[in-house]
């Protein structure tokens, strides 16, 4: 797209209270834009970054055998008051309508709503597994909305729900489950920073897993084995700091955000809702469920922490909003410009073809991140050259005019 | 995909209070379940349909020259107290968060967040004209929702907005507005008895234009000019029921939805929020600004409610949840299903692999309503035959299975 037509722009300095680097980059870079703390707009260019983000997850959602649907975020107080969470779950927005009188909760999760749905559909062991998914906004009245886009009042989120005739089905779901985690986190950048973390399971399990990314903006401590490798949220870690996989007792403490929790929930919601089934023998029993989530906003916000430099953000391939950055400088450089965008018309291309100053465009460039720029100047042309520079590397190349196809094929 | 495995079902009876011909269809065939009065979930179904309506939307938004952002459902007090409607709009959700005491509303419309939005990057004449859209999660405190999915308490809508630098500018995209949007009607199936009707501009100026579609389920009453062509909004017709156009006294009354609406609300919100750009001689003006929706859940309703017969929907091939319904009745008959199906895998195909008669099949087809029906038995087999049935034809086709592919894709 043209750089000159686009609604948001970069900006210099930033008004907003910003105290992460995710925050920080993604306001200048004309991302995310702030409406109050813990609510943010997606920009066309953070839209094109989450769409991204969420074909790569939407993917391996259906590979699992999943279905997605879409609930709605208003929820009535009743099926809350059944699992008991009106009353426990304290980031819980709750309001009256004016009109009916009716009490409301807006959905921080969906658990009070996917269950009684799948009863209206499933009645014996025939009808299981199922697994139904949604990318849908969530609510948190959070005590401090903090770290950007990584702690949100309203967030977007992949949320995942699984119904299985025992606890053996859910294992193996599980199981499948963590692999296909870890090939999201792979493909959008933050796999090597990326731990599956033993950690409380709140009100569900003794253990639940988190996937928990090590990064300076990170709001949890975990501990590193050095020996047998496990993670481990400090919350669960006895006090004398031993690994409960190995006994070792070298941990290593880094900072890193949860990414994504995954749950064995076993009966506890089937039984809130009477959800029961007949098994083969003909008997009831409760349908066991699993609850797997990925924050969408959270995720691109933590990609960014692990992948920038001084100079902005460096966009995994995977998720970068373009795959090129043309940047003419100089009149006969932006036709030249015009020319090249046309001819890559297969790619996804940003042509920067505002008539601003050379830093400008360059400043502007590496702030936004994206992986392979084309740098054109009228000196350049002249010789039939082009200078190309991918973002996460320091040093540019000059190269010919014709290798500049072959190039691209392979590094897109 | 297999329908065995499919997360909802058809329901033969269903117990929520249905009302409309939408609703009614729409929750015995498994597209949406109600989860409380105006409250929906879309189920893989019903998202199937709604990912087709959006796709259109979008590619007609994207030819108007406007990007996609996502702005959030939370809205802060201030913003709606700037343009008065925290007090004057009386379907806005209002709550206040436990933790900050903070007001917020929940969003039923986006003006009091995409002006101040624009006035970020917004500066000068140079920088108009922008538009922007989203297809996004919206909110109304309804006094009483009803009629299924068309007057919703939580909704879908893509909305746009668009930016100017004069009325004259404003009123040139307008008029794109109104071909793209009759151009979307088209598509979806309901172009011929959707109006362009002539309607009272609320706030925003003397007259607005609302796009009706005529149906037994509509709440509006519009007046069509049976000389001009012209439809008009009963609210603005004068005593003497007379075209405001060409005088006529001849005006036919008709029950319609509303399905989408333009406002050009010239510089009213510019001005709440103080929203002024420099123009070609320097001088500050005031920004003119046009807003115009479409409700998904309400186009998907409104398209059942003029598509359907005793049996069922009937989906216009563009919106259809999947091109083609795959029958097998017999043993036999399910494994050359299972043939057919892979055979016709560049299709969305759904396969009827279920353990069901015939009758409860070739019902729920009907029900669901996908435009081309494959039915297979196994004495059709013998003689290499199969059935052919286009759901919104009456009758069916005995053909030879050889000539199935051509068939096909000449009807999909």
């Amino acid at each position: 797209m043209l750089q000159s037509l686009s609604f948001s722009k970069t900006r210099r300095a930033i008004t907003e209270e910003a105290e992460s680097v995710n925050h920080k980059l993604l306001v200048k870079g004309g991302f995310v834009s702030q409406l109050m703390a813990g609510t943010y707009t997606y920009l066309p260019l953070g839209l094109r970054v989450i769409k991204k983000i969420e074909n790569i997850i939407r993917e391996e959602m259906v590979s699992l055998g999943a279905e997605e649907l879409i609930m709605p975020a208003l929820h009535p107080k009743d099926n809350w008051v059944r699992t008991g969470r009106w009353e426990t779950m304290d980031d819980l927005f709750k309001f009256t309508s004016y009109y009916s009188k009716n009490e409301y909760a807006l959905g921080p999760t969906h658990e009070e709503i996917v269950v009684p749905l799948a009863e209206q559909f499933i009645f014996s062991y025939k009808d299981l597994p199922k697994k139904v998914f949604q990318i849908q906004e969530k609510f948190r009245d959070e005590k401090r909305a903090k770290s950007g886009i990584l702690r949100s009042r309203e967030f977007l989120m992949k949320d995942l729900y699984s119904f299985h005739i025992d606890e053996k089905d859910l294992d193996d779901f599980y199981e499948k489950v963590v692999c296909s985690y870890n090939r999201i986190f792979d493909k959008v950048g933050i796999g090597d920073k990326t731990y599956l973390t033993f950690a409380s399971g709140g009100t569900f399990s003794k253990y639940s897993h988190e996937f928990q990314t090590e990064t300076p903006a990170g709001e949890d401590i975990i501990y590193l084995c050095e020996k047998c490798g496990l993670a481990i949220n400090k919350e669960i870690l006895d006090e004398q700091n031993i690994c409960p996989e190995c006994s070792n007792k070298s941990l290593k403490e880094i900072k890193a955000v949860e990414v994504g929790n995954i749950f064995k929930q076993k009966t506890k919601f089937a039984e809130a809702f009477d959800f029961n089934v007949k098994d083969k023998d003909g008997k009831d029993r409760f349908v066991v469920t699993g609850a797997y989530g990925i924050g969408l906003g959270r995720l691109m916000g933590t990609i960014v922490e692990v992948n920038y430099d001084g100079k902005g953000i460096i966009w995994p391939k995977e998720v970068a909003p373009f795959q090129i950055h043309i940047v003419p400088i100089g009149k006969k450089a932006l036709s030249e410009g015009n020319r090249l965008y046309k001819q890559l018309k297969n790619y996804e291309v940003l042509l920067d073809d505002r008539d601003e100053s050379a830093g400008v465009k360059l400043n502007d460039a590496d702030l936004i991140g994206i992986p392979i720029r084309i740098v054109i100047s009228d000196k350049l042309i002249q010789d039939d050259n082009l200078e190309i520079k991918m973002r996460h590397e320091d040093s540019s190349q000059i190269i010919r005019k014709e290798n500049l196809l072959e190039l691209i094929a392979e590094n897109v």
